[in-house]
C-alpha cells in the first residue's frame, strides 16, 4: 500500500472513532467486511517469504530509482527462490516449444529443430481447436499427465498410473488443493510438518483452521529426520488435534538436506503406524549437489518396501517447474500424483478442482517439456543437455561456495547445502543486539535482517519465518545470484557482519 | 476415474465391510483419509457445468474414435464457454506479443509489427532478469495493473488507481479470493446469488461454508433484477445467516441479460441500505450484443451517483481474458478491481494472496494485451480491430439465431440473447418424461438433457445446474459453435426434441 492510503487508512480510523464517540450504533455508517467481521484465519495467516522485509526491499528499489543516498546501487533478492530473475536463462528447448503453440505459423516460418516442431503439433493436436487459447480439463491435458506418468516410471523404475497424476499451476495449488482435504472444528485435523518449513504450509493450515504439529530437523546432524522427536511431536498433539498428514520437503527448505534411503522408509513406516497420509514435497528432485547425496522419491521407496506399506501408506507427490535446472517460475506449471487414496476421496477432490477451471496451458506445455525432455539422438538434446548441465553444475559449485564463506564466518555455523537451493546458517547474535531488537519490537533474526537490506541492499528471509529452535537465530538465504554478483555478495555480507557484531559488542 | 478403479473402489468397499464386520477397529487397516473423515464441505460441493453429462460426453468422444455405433459422428460441445474449442480464431496481436516474451530473439529475428515489439521490450522489462520465467509480485506486474487502470479510466470516465486493481488467473480465482474473506460458523455469512447463477458461486459458498441467499431473476421480465424479490429473499435469510455480500452477474451467465443504469443504480442502494458489498461479475463486458443495450459497470455508476454512495459502497469487479472477443480460456488471465473496501481487510487480502505466489505471467501479459490493445495509428491497429469486430459480430448474429431458432420450437420459450455467450430457454417436457426421468432417478432436465447427448452429441447443461423455479426446466448452451455448425446442430435439436417429446406424448 501506498503512503497515501496508509494515511488515508488511519484518517479514516480516527475520524471513525470520533464519530462512533457522538453517535449511536445504528446512525454510524461502517464498512460491510471489517477487521473484525472477516475470516479470522486470513487475519491470522503470516506469510514471511515475502512479508514486511520483502516489501521494504521493494521500497528501497524504488528509492534507488529515484536517486537515494544508500550507500549501495542494487538490492540483491536472495530471498525467493527466483532463478531468472537472478540472471539465470531459460532452456532453449522449453521456450521454442511454448513460443510454436503459442504462435502456431512459426512451426513452419520460423527455423526450429524438427522435434521442436514435432513436439509443438502433437500438443497442439491435444488442445481443443488447436489452440492454447481452449481449456484443457481441470487436471490438465491428458497427453502431459500420460507423460509426466512415464517421466515417474523412468525415474523410479516403477508404474505409475497418468489417471493419478494431476497438472497444477506450480506446486503450491496441488498441496493447497490436498491440505484443503482436511477437517477444521474444535478438535481439528492436525498436519505435521518440519521446523524449519516452507511457510506455505504453516500459512495454509492457518488458512484451513487445521493445526500446524511441528517436529524439529537435527540441526547437528545436517539438519536429519529423528524417528524419536517425530513420535514426541505426534503424542504431544494428541490432546488437541487429531493427526492425519505429515509433511516431508525433501530435498529440504530452507535446510538444504537430502534425505538417505533409510530415512524415507522410517517415515513411511512411522506414517502406516499412525495412519498418516505422506505429502512428500518433491520440487527440488533436480537439485542435489553433494557426494554420495541421492534423491529417492517416497513412491519409489514405498513400491520397494513390499506389504504391508506398498498398498497401504497414502502418498502424494508435488513437483514444479519453477525449480530444478528451468527455474520458470512465473509460466506456473507442476503436478501432483497420488498414491493409495481413497478412490471416493479422490474422486470428491477431482471434483473440486474441476470448480476451479483448468491450471494454464502454457504452463502445462512447458511441464510437458520437462517430463519428456528431447531424448539422445534428437536434434534439440545436445543443447538441452549442456544447459541443463551447465545450470546444475553451477548451482553445485555455489552451494559449495556459500556454505565455505558462511563456515569461514565468526559466529555462523552452516551445514552442507546438499541439496535444494537455499543455505539456513546459524547465526549467534550478541546480547545487546537482542537487546535492541526487543526495544525496536522486532525479533532479534529479523532485526538483523532489516539492518542487513538497510545497509547493503541484500535481501534474506529470518529464520524466524520458517520457525526454528526457540533461542536460536537462522536467515534463509538462496543460492541463486550468478556467481560474480554472489562472491561480491558474500563479500558485503561478510563486512556487513563484522560492523554489525562490532557494533553490539 | 476408469472403469478398473470404479470396480476397485466397489471390492475395496464390500472387503471393508466384510473385514470392519469381523475385527475390532484397532486391528482394521483403513485409509487415513476416507469419505468419513475428510472436509464435508468438499463433499457436499455440487459442479454442474463439468458434472456426471460432461464425464459421459468425453467417454462418448472415446467411443466415437474407436468406432462406435452412435448416429452422430462428433460430439458438440456447447456446454462450456470455450470459444477457442469451438473453432474461433485467437487475436493476432495478443498471439505474437506473447511469442515475442516467450523467445525473445524472435523480436529481432521474425517479421513483427513494430508495435509487438516495442510492447514486448516493455514488458519484459517489466519482468525479473527480462523472463517470463520469473515470479512477479502475486498481485501482478506494476505495468499491467496500470495499464488495466487505465482501462478502467478510459471505459467508465472516471479515475481507478492501480494499488487497487490485481491481477489474477482468471476471475475464478479473483472470485473466491474475495468470498474466502467471509466467516463460516454456527450462523455463517450469507452471500445473496442470482438464480438461475454460474455454479462457481454456489459451489465455492459450500466449500467455504458459507450460506447460498439465492434471489429470483424475473424471466418473464427478459431475466430483469427485482427490488422486491432481493428485498425478501434478504429478510427471509436473516434467521439462518448473516448476509455481507451480493453476486451480480452483468451481463447475466446462463441468462444473457444486460442490466440497465436503472437497475444497477437501485442494486446499489439496496446494497447501501443493507451494507452488502457487491461482487460484480463482469466478465461478459466486451459481449453486449442486442439494440438498446449497454455495459455499464457497477464502478461508473457507483461513481455518478454522489453521496453517500460513491464513497460507501464497497464494490470489488471482475474481469477475464477466457471471454469477450478473446476467448483465451487456456492462458489464464484477468483482473480484480477493488473499491472502498477498508484498507485493513484489503491489506490482509493481498497478504493471503502473497502466500500463493503469482498469477501466470504469460496470462498477465496476454490480460495487458486486453487491456491495452492497439491503438488507432499503430501498425497493430487495423488487424487487430478486424478480428475483434469479426468475433463480436458473428457473436451477435449466432445469438439471434439461436434465439429465433429455439422460439420457434414448440414448448420452447426463449428470452433474448442481450448479452454473454448463452442462452437459457425454458422447456416444457411431457408428464411422462417428467414420471420417466423419476424412474431413472433424475431431475427431468438432466434426463432431458443426457437424452440430448446420447441421441445427437450435443452436449448442453441442464439448468437444474444453474437452479431454477421449482417446476421449470431449462437447459443452458452456448453460442459458440461456429455459424455452420450452429445452424447444424439447431437442425438436430429440433429434430430430437420432436421425436422426444413424441415418444413421451
Amino acid at each position: 500500500m501506498g503512503r497515501a492510503k496508509k494515511m488515508l487508512s488511519h484518517v479514516l480510523s480516527i475520524r471513525f472513532q470520533a464519530v462512533t464517540s457522538m453517535l449511536s450504533p445504528i446512525q454510524c455508517r461502517h464498512k460491510s467486511l471489517t477487521l473484525e467481521n472477516m475470516r479470522q484465519n486470513i487475519v491470522k495467516l503470516e506469510y514471511a517469504v515475502r512479508g514486511p522485509l520483502v516489501m521494504r526491499a521493494a521500497a528501497i528499489e524504488n528509492e534507488l530509482k529515484k536517486g537515494s543516498n544508500k550507500p549501495f546501487k542494487k538490492v540483491i533478492r536472495a530471498n525467493l527462490g527466483d532463478a531468472h530473475a537472478m540472471g539465470q536463462k531459460p532452456i532453449t528447448f522449453i521456450r521454442q516449444v511454448l513460443a510454436c503453440v503459442t504462435l502456431p505459423e512459426l512451426i513452419d516460418k520460423y527455423d526450429f529443430p524438427s522435434d521442436v516442431k514435432q513436439r509443438s503439433n502433437e500438443l497442439l493436436d491435444a488442445c481443443g481447436g488447436r489452440s492454447v487459447g481452449a481449456y484443457s480439463a481441470s487436471y490438465g491435458l491428458e497427453i502431459i499427465r500420460k507423460d509426466v506418468a512415464k517421466y515417474i516410471e523412468e525415474r523410479d523404475g516403477h508404474p505409475s498410473k497418468w489417471e493419478d497424476i494431476l497438472i497444477t499451476a506450480g506446486a503450491s495449488m496441488g498441496i493447497k488443493s490436498i491440505l484443503g482435504l482436511y477437517s477444521p472444528g474444535n478438535k481439528p485435523d492436525g498436519v505435521m510438518i518440519p521446523i524449519p518449513q516452507y511457510p506455505l504450509y504453516s500459512a495454509s493450515l492457518v488458512e484451513f483452521g487445521l493445526e500446524a504439529v511441528g517436529y524439529f530437523l537435527d540441526e547437528d546432524n545436517a539438519w536429519g529426520l529423528d524417528m524419536n522427536e517425530l513420535n514426541s511431536a505426534l503424542e504431544k498433539s494428541k490432546k488437541t488435534c487429531s493427526v492425519k498428514c505429515i509433511v516431508i520437503i525433501n530435498p529440504g527448505n530452507p535446510t538444504g538436506q537430502v534425505l538417505s534411503r533409510e530415512n524415507i522408509e522410517s517415515v513411511i513406516k512411522f506414517a502406516h503406524e499412525n495412519n498418516l497420509l505422506i505429502i512428500a514435497d518433491e520440487v527440488y528432485q533436480h537439485n542435489v549437489y553433494a557426494e554420495g547425496s541421492k534423491f529417492h522419491s517416497f513412491k519409489k521407496v514405498l513400491r520397494e518396501m513390499g506389504a504391508p506399506y506398498t498398498d497401504e501408506v497414502e502418498v502424494t507427490s508435488f513437483m514444479t517447474i519453477s525449480k530444478g535446472y528451468m527455474g520458470e517460475c512465473g509460466l506456473r506449471g507442476g503436478w501432483l500424483e497420488i498414491v493409495n487414496m481413497e478412490p471416493a476421496v479422490q474422486a470428491h477432490l477431482y471434483k473440486a478442482l474441476s470448480a476451479m477451471l483448468c491450471p494454464t496451458v502454457l504452463g502445462q506445455i512447458a511441464t510437458d517439456a520437462v517430463a519428456k525432455p528431447p531424448k539422445q539422438g534428437e536434434p534439440s538434446y545436445d543443447l538441452f543437455n549442456k544447459e541443463k548441465t551447465a545450470v546444475l553444475e553451477s548451482l553445485k559449485t555455489r552451494a559449495k561456495m556459500v556454505v565455505d564463506t558462511f563456515n569461514s564466518m565468526e559466529g555462523f555455523k552452516c551445514n552442507a547445502v546438499q541439496g535444494a537451493m537455499y543455505c539456513f546458517p546459524r547465526i549467534q547474535l550478541p546480547p545487546k543486539a537482542i537487546e535492541a531488537a526487543k526495544a525496536d519490537g522486532k525479533a532479534a533474526d529479523v532485526f538483523y535482517a532489516f539492518a542487513l537490506l538497510e545497509e547493503t541492499g541484500i535481501c534474506v528471509v529470518a529464520g524466524s519465518g520458517f520457525k526454528q529452535r526457540p533461542g536460536t537465530y537462522h536467515f534463509r538465504t538462496t543460492i541463486l545470484p550468478q556467481t560474480d554478483v554472489l562472491k561480491e555478495m558474500l563479500n558485503i555480507f561478510q563486512d556487513f557482519h563484522q560492523k554489525f557484531t562490532k557494533k553490539y559488542a
